[in-house]
């Protein structure tokens, strides 16, 4: 058991709830600057074409018109939307320019206005004209590796830049095969997915005096700063990234969206401009869980279990622009290594480019395809041998000191046996699996488990700065800088450092969300925010409380190491009635009249090295309909190894939210992109259906508190660990209901009742 | 000779001149927010009144009224709205209570509303029903000290709470009088004056989930915060006071106005409210230059000119409330002392309560009041010894090492004499100086010195913080608090980092105005944002530049001492090919793959101890038109030791926008306030003339620049310098034109005529 603390630990409201529930937060979308013009783009109706011609005199003779760019317009530096890569040695391929003469999708950027309203806008649009010429095109990865295919990119004349590179291998894998006693596997196809945000993409930008200020939804807003400087050819210190609230992020807002366009419509127009996609614009031409085309795997295990070797190779539909195509199929290598003690692994990757819009970031990126076909052909492996899948996985997962997700990466802390026998006891394993099953409606209970991360260190850079100034009262504020959308990790914040300090949570003040004043970070993704983010929180408060000590002692004429800071007061070991408080200390600083001015502020940059991995076993209770294919989740059930949850009221909020879109991921949720030009055919809400709070099946997210030895406070990450096990738990539990096996998401009646006809009929 | 600079020496444009020239920079009183209320105050239509009853209840049902507050809706917690009382050991009188039961001057404030308009807001204020127990008032000191005066503070019953309190005394006055050949001095008054600035008083304030956030105009935000989280019952943490732009300062935002009113509105309507005064409303509620009613001085010379004795009484008419009027009294005795070698000084002050608004801070706090009376008394005393007054200033001033205006402070650095050597060859003193006159026009010329200050230190708290922070392309933000009022030190401040890092100015981007991400900072006043904030910003930019050294050293694999830093390289002094850019170590530090991630930031808290005077000669050259009175200014020339001008061009702004209000001070700016009421009679524009620039005479400012060794690469202050002479040297002038003495201010036609009437009966 872990230690209780005063404010970690404590069930915390989300410190923007109040803003949120009564309509007064703020969001790119709903900002009104005084003067702001409406920005729109003018979008490639071809999926692939050169641009021969922008003509826009028209529209910039339209009344109400501020300001028409193209091409002509902006110097073309070569750039990407994933600002990600700057985490990254070497940085990823950047392959797009800002309104290029080359257009490859159908909706890429060929020109924007600005104008007084969006009616004016729309008409400017329409008033543009540009001679294309029209190329062929491809939609999927088979086209493009074909021999005649037209060519993407020119750099890529195979439209294949990443092809089959060997990743994260050890061992000989041939001979572990050989030696296996069963072996399973083969191809398949996971879900593409939206993020869905309420709120679509939008942004404001604004330049005044050399200075641009850009209102993003950004979540890694210090490297949107750097990117949106590179693009626009100005120093840094003068691109200023804010974030208002965010209608969500989920990964949306890992990648540039209209930033770019934004700001040289403001330049040029000399006025606040703002672009807010209409939601068919958001789901064309918003980056989202695309990365994965395919995955072929194979897993072979000894005739006792014991794991031998896992091969695969994940190859990824890049779209017009490799963005994080290629990264995505990495993650998805990465994250296989982790869960279980494999002799050999042997992965490689490739990318592909096609004439649609392409992957960017998604909650759970990489790590949904590599936890779907890894869990399910384990799953069929270990039912071949006849095995208890629980029993087996409590064996065989890799534990403290194993191998993390890289070479260099070594396990700090693992509580999936405790996430086992809990999830195992609740769902009622003994008495429901592998049960035999009759009638129309079968029954059937699934397991399946992960390891996740608490950011990419060590091998992607996870610099977060965090300061700490006192007030005169003795209360503080904390400038962090993580991406705000929404998931609550500015109170958790607030609690690490009012622990430390031993203040109330309500004397900690969070200031985010803003790269004029805060500190480096390279923002939300990667489950990173608490665990990194925290610990430089950790870091800061600790040397607060060093400063306080320090100051204590000259004060009270005493050593540091005889003092004792309790309840916001430092005193004397020895003596209790010699004490000095915190307030006392930072007034006396402040308003310094003995001329010792110095307000306590501190500061503190971390990088952390550990590879800390929430560990997780997700349980679902399914009930097969065998002559509708419907699959209805009876129960569903996360127990999560969060190490130690600072406000577990927000874990608990992230599993819940993520069992939504995981149980969508699993079964119905799939973009379909038309063959005929790459558009996407479910554009809205009405065509593509999300899982609500209201659908959601019984289900329960327990945490698992045993503390991790390098998280603030015992703290592992909760993110995105929500959401990957749906998809396989679900799968293996419909097997355990009516026998079959499932290689392609989403799992809808139709391909189930397929399966289900196809084993009646022995095929 | 100062040796030539790079960035600093450079005439700069205001950073903010283009958003202001354009009308795109955003002011207290130009702000709306989503759902912003209009916030009105009722005020006593008595001068002095017991307040027996509010009855809101009709005001409140009103149709578009939010909220109404008085005093049964405020904790009457007794504060001051002078913010600078944190600046003093044991602060200053802190005599009202927000909405309390008694009222002391025509206007003070009884209740509020907040409504969705104006016409709504001012409705509902004529709504709200008072019952006033009305009591006798008294509108000048001699009143309020007469016996029967009725007590205006029940803790001060006889309306003085500070008499005859001796201050800044040296040496047997007494004895030195009677050694003394001449003796000239007696009673005198000085003008009031208004701010006037282009935006009246005006605030915003919203109150979300327990945090308040002020738009305000406060010269002294984070002392702004600590008040209202005192007379709020806040804690500091949950206060947040922003300054957007304001439409001048001048001391009017040294003291809150309706910032309180606008929270406690905020607070009960849940939405934000503005508070902006009227002009009218304006004139009758701001704190003004109103704090010295009268002075009597006397000074005494031996037979060689030797400055014997100087001997001071201020006494200050404190209006309804306290606030800066001893201060002010302070002020007026502490800057009596530098110009000149007293053998003994016996200066006392007295501070009394009457029925009208009362004094608060305005540019040339106390100074103006000092430098017209002590100037012409030594004029005179000069005069009846037949000397020359500029070579009696050379010889008689006091120098380096001499006494400052404090008792342990002593002077830094001196050029008065250069000062008065290139003023008196400018305007033709050996030509024009006693010249025998005759005709209708008249005319003379006069000379008048001062010494102010940089920054209070060491008597007042002068504590500011600057914080550095560097981006991966080596562009640099900083983060620093002055009162933001239009002055140009935001600028200034950049320059002083950019010389140090030697880098373009452009690349550092300056962020002001907000006490949430600010350290904290005493503000703007006492002419101390060059040179205190300017000091804090020099040595975080010195501290950047020996962690850059650090860095590079490190990389380089060489020692500190061998490396220089020039035009932004670090390089060996001894091979200039071994070199490191600022842009490579930041770049490496942000985005540090070799897991050294260390964002380059620098932090540092100065309270400067020196004192460091800018000295000044002023001189005018006027025609008398003895038939009307009228005094025309030919010519007025500034001499100004500076010490450095970081930015010429804004300390010459400076120093003519100061002649303006200097000359208004002199010649006819006096607000009238009604013997009936209390009540400003002049209440506006129309009514209250003030100088224009098209108004002013033939002007010069020329700054001398000797350097200082404390100063920030040798700077000194020009904030409030530039107003103190004119009055003194026109006075002067006159008297060189027509041999007549004035004792008050303003220097009317009236008054004018008068003495030269008096002179000619001989009276």
């Amino acid at each position: 058991m872990l230690e209780t603390l005063n404010v970690v630990g404590a069930r915390m409201p989300l410190p923007e709830a109040y803003e949120k529930a009564t309509g007064r937060a703020t969001y790119c979308s709903t900002m009104r600057l005084p003067g702001m013009l409406v920005g729109k783009v003018l979008r490639s109706p071809h999926p692939h074409a050169r641009v021969a011609k922008v003509d826009y005199s028209k529209a910039e003779s339209l009344p109400g018109v501020a300001a028409v760019v193209s091409g002509q317009d902006v110097k073309s530096k070569v750039y990407t939307k994933n600002v990600m890569t700057y985490q990254l040695p070497g940085g990823e391929i950047q392959d797009m320019t800002l309104f290029g003469d080359r257009v490859r999708y159908k909706g890429d950027e060929v020109a924007a206005v600005a104008a007084v309203d969006e009616p004016t806008a729309r008409r400017a649009l329409s008033l543009i004209e540009v001679e294309y010429e029209v190329l062929p095109a491809v939609f999927t990865v088979d086209d493009a590796i074909a021999e005649d295919a037209p060519v993407i990119h020119d750099f890529a004349p195979d439209n294949t830049p990443v092809s089959a590179v060997p990743t994260f291998c050890y061992g000989d894998a041939a001979k572990a095969f050989e030696e296996s006693a069963v072996v399973a596997g083969g191809w398949y196809t996971t879900s593409k997915q939206i993020q869905a945000g309420m709120e679509s993409a939008a942004c404001v930008a604004d330049y005044q005096h050399g200075k641009l200020t850009v209102w993003s939804q950004s979540q890694l807003p210090h490297m949107a700063k750097r990117m949106l400087a590179h693009v626009l050819d100005l120093p840094e210190a003068d691109v200023r990234v804010i974030q208002p609230y965010a209608g969500a992020g989920f990964g949306a807002g890992c990648d540039l969206n209209a930033e770019p366009i934004a700001a040289v419509l403001a330049m040029k127009a000399g006025a606040p401009v703002q672009v807010w996609y209409s939601r068919d614009e958001d789901f064309n031409n918003r980056l989202t869980r695309e990365h994965v085309a395919k995955v072929h795997m194979r897993v072979g295990l000894a005739a006792d279990g014991t794991p031998k070797a896992l091969e695969a190779h994940y190859w990824g539909d890049a779209g017009s622009y490799m963005c994080k195509t290629a990264s995505g199929c990495g993650v998805a290598l990465a994250s296989n290594i982790t869960p279980y003690e494999w002799e050999a692994m042997d992965q490689k990757l490739s990318a592909t480019y096609t004439n649609h819009v392409g992957g960017g970031a998604m909650r759970g990126f990489g790590g949904m395809q590599s936890s779907f076909v890894r869990e399910t052909i384990v799953d069929e492996a270990i039912a071949q041998l006849g095995m208890d899948p629980i029993e087996w996985r409590m064996k065989h997962h890799r534990n403290v000191g194993g191998l993390g997700w890289f070479p260099s990466a070594r396990i700090t802390s693992c509580a999936l046996e405790e996430c086992l026998t809990i999830g195992a006891e609740r769902i009622g394993w003994k008495e429901k699996w592998n049960k035999p099953q009759s009638g129309t409606k079968r029954r059937g209970v699934g397991v399946a488990c992960m390891a996740w991360l608490s950011g990419a260190q060590p091998m992607l850079l996870e610099h977060s700065n965090a300061t700490l100034k006192f007030n005169a009262d003795g209360s503080a504020t904390l400038l962090v800088s993580p991406g705000r959308v929404g998931q609550g990790v500015e109170g958790a914040l607030a609690q690490i450092a009012a622990e430390v300090l031993t203040i109330p949570y309500e004397r900690i003040n969070v200031i985010a969300g803003d790269t004029d004043i805060t500190g480096f970070d390279i923002g939300t993704h990667a489950s990173r925010g608490v665990y990194c983010i925290g610990k430089a929180v950790l870091a800061a408060a600790t040397e607060a409380k060093e400063q306080f000590l320090q100051r204590a002692a000259e004060k009270l004429g005493l050593s540091n190491d005889t003092l004792v800071l309790e309840d916001g007061v430092i005193s004397s070991t020895a003596d209790q009635n010699c004490f000095v408080t915190l307030e006392e200390i930072a007034l006396g600083l402040i308003y310094g009249f003995e001329h010792d001015c110095n307000q306590i502020v501190a500061h503190a940059t971390v990088e952390p090295e550990d590879f800390a991995p929430p560990w997780q076993a997700g349980f679902a209770e399914v009930e097969v309909d065998i002559e509708t294919g419907v699959v209805e989740v009876v129960k569903w059930i996360t127990v999560h190894d969060i190490g130690r949850a600072i406000n577990p009221s927000t874990v608990e909020g992230q599993l819940e939210g993520a069992t939504c879109q995981g149980m969508g991921f699993a079964l119905f949720e799939d973009p379909v992109i038309s063959l005929s030009d790459g558009y996407m055919l479910t554009d809205g809400f009405d065509k593509y259906k999300i899982m609500s709070s209201v659908d959601l099946p019984d289900h329960e997210a327990i945490l698992v508190e045993m503390g991790d030895p390098s998280g603030p406070f015992g703290a592992k990450s909760v993110g995105e660990a929500g959401l990957f096990l749906q998809a396989p738990a679900i799968a293996n539990a419909i097997y355990d209901a009516v026998g079959i096996r499932l290689r392609d998401l989403p799992m809808t009646p139709e391909r189930v009742l397929a399966a289900i006809q196809a084993k009646e009929a022995g095929v």
